[in-house]
């Protein structure tokens, strides 16, 4: 699948947030994929159209940002493209709360990726989310499965272990790294990592996409990890980026750890 | 004071400038913190109330965003969380100096940490402001006991040496290493872990945890300096985020480099 | 030419897209500049006129950005002081060709820096845009030279070969490196980079300084590429930002491949 992502090079529409757009990019750029950024509401449609796949991150919102996503977001649906949705901080406000339930309702939304609470919060179970990393008491996969039936979408509810499920099929990636959760953007560039994916293949596969690029993603973190355990999170971050660019299709197979 | 906020992990809500997002998340998450970023005037009140403190910093500033600073402020100070204000820029547009006059004037601001020209445009005082980097004749220490007298605060004048007040007691930190300056966002940055440190203590003591954070901030910077001085800037950047992880609370102790 | 520039330290007014900002002003610091981000119309004339040369990035365009792009166009302009326009995306959206448009007329360029697509949109020469890395058939020597006739500007075409002109004068530099296509921003740093450089010199060498300007920036790249090769992406960007700070004058002249 790595190898078809390369050689397609498909261009994904990244809508995210202002903290995370550079590592977002050179992200997708490493992996193969060719990552624009564009918000304005005069070219999002044009834009989407034109891409592989639409990222929508809500992780720094606001009432004109979200107008702009459900512009780009209809157009890539008309368009038959892949809408990716990250929640970033729904449940830690209204105001974000209700901007997801907005694009879910106006936008054909194919993946939601978040954290435990950002997912319980779309379908109104109780969750304590803190900042933008969720915590929460009960089933992931519950959380996931509602989530998916919700919104006929794909749920990707990352955690220790990885959660995927279109709510028949379900996948569960144990890939990663704890200290993936201390670099700012590493769950936004996942987004775009899934979006990057699911732009290669055909709607049914949606589901075995995104776990493919969940676990994919996963092994990078752990070589980056063996490598600068020693160093600290700046060298892991940046070698992050060089491991995403590095990894073959054959060195993912034989990392990945996926049950289904 | 280092193992404290460790364990108190607070949340900082940052309205901080767009050049410096992504480096301030990351530096307030590798010594421990949590950072969130939201700008929206829908949401920052909610957040500001919910964080453990307030990051006000007008590097790239405007009406919008000032209004929004403004609500976010009034929010922090209503649930009696600490606001700190970087005056970026402040002397170098008159705009910028309004902003800062008009928070000042509507929030009650708990740290203000700016460099010499920034401090001195804040009260009044004739300095030269190149670009954000200022400098300025004259009495530092004069500079920032009127700040922290005329606005009632912790007044963080940031230079070759820091000088900390609240008016009365004063602090001296000779810690840090100039290749601070060639990396941009390091001043922002050390307003973020100010902010991350007084949180986690009562008001009257917000002085003595800013003098603690600066001299913990440029012990790091040492420390990343004695690795990357052969490489250059960008791998000191890198490894400054490496050290803000790894540096130890007995260690900073040993490095520490404050007269008061 | 580059100590000059060290020595002269000159202000770069940045209105530059939210993705590159951090690795932008990190670029401009390693060389001895001193970048400064301001985007509200309240202050940009001012900033503009402070500063020693403008940069106009269109990466992630709106109209009110555009206003203010303006605004600071014309102070500069009345200033005396080089003004650089990216036009990155032309092409792409009509939205972006149309801006590029707005800018031209409004506005004296001093330069514009951008690949073939780009340049090619700019001129109502058809091209193929893919997201932000542009590609064309046809003579590049040729779309250069519309741009800078029609436009009465040096026009910097970049690619595998880059090509700098005034309509005039030609030069063609063979530096830099492909990888610098897998990291976001090195595009856009270049065209900060080349607004150092001609801030240094009166209005007739313009051409000359940004050939110097693209030499020094390709130089910088290989040097990090013999690095890293063997690391990956997110080493090389570190690195070239290390580079950019360490290559001297005398290692540029020797490394320089510039043709004209």
């Amino acid at each position: 699948m790595l190898n078809q992502l390369k050689e397609m090079n498909p261009l994904i529409h990244c809508m995210t947030n202002m903290v995370v757009t550079t590592y977002t990019a050179n992200g997708l750029l490493a992996i193969g994929s060719s990552p624009v950024m564009a918000y304005a509401k005069e070219e999002v449609q044009d834009m989407a159209t034109a891409a592989g796949a639409l990222l929508l991150n809500i992780g720094t919102p606001s009432v004109e940002l979200t107008e702009a996503m459900i512009l780009a977001g209809k157009a890539a649906n008309k368009a038959g493209k892949p809408v990716i949705l990250d929640p970033v901080g729904a449940g830690a406000t209204a105001f974000r709360t209700d901007i997801c339930h907005q694009i879910l309702k106006e936008v054909d939304v194919s993946i939601v990726r978040g954290n435990a609470g950002e997912m319980a919060a779309l379908v109104g179970m109780s969750g304590v989310v803190k900042g933008v990393d969720g915590s929460l008491d009960g089933d992931k996969q519950a959380v996931a499965k509602k989530v998916a039936e919700q919104y006929s979408c794909v749920a990707v509810l990352t955690g220790d272990v990885d959660t995927i499920t279109d709510g028949e099929r379900l996948y569960l990636v144990s890939n990663g790294h704890e200290w993936l959760t201390k670099v700012v953007g590493t769950g936004c560039l996942l987004g775009g990592v899934v979006a990057a994916f699911v732009s290669t293949v055909n709607k049914s596969d949606y589901a075995e996409a995104a776990a493919y690029a969940v676990s994919f993603y996963g092994a990078a973190a752990e070589k980056a990890y063996d490598k600068t355990k020693n160093q600290g999170y700046g060298s892991f971050a940046q070698d992050f980026i060089d491991q995403l660019g590095l990894l073959t299709e054959n060195e993912a197979e034989q990392l990945r750890k996926v049950e289904s």
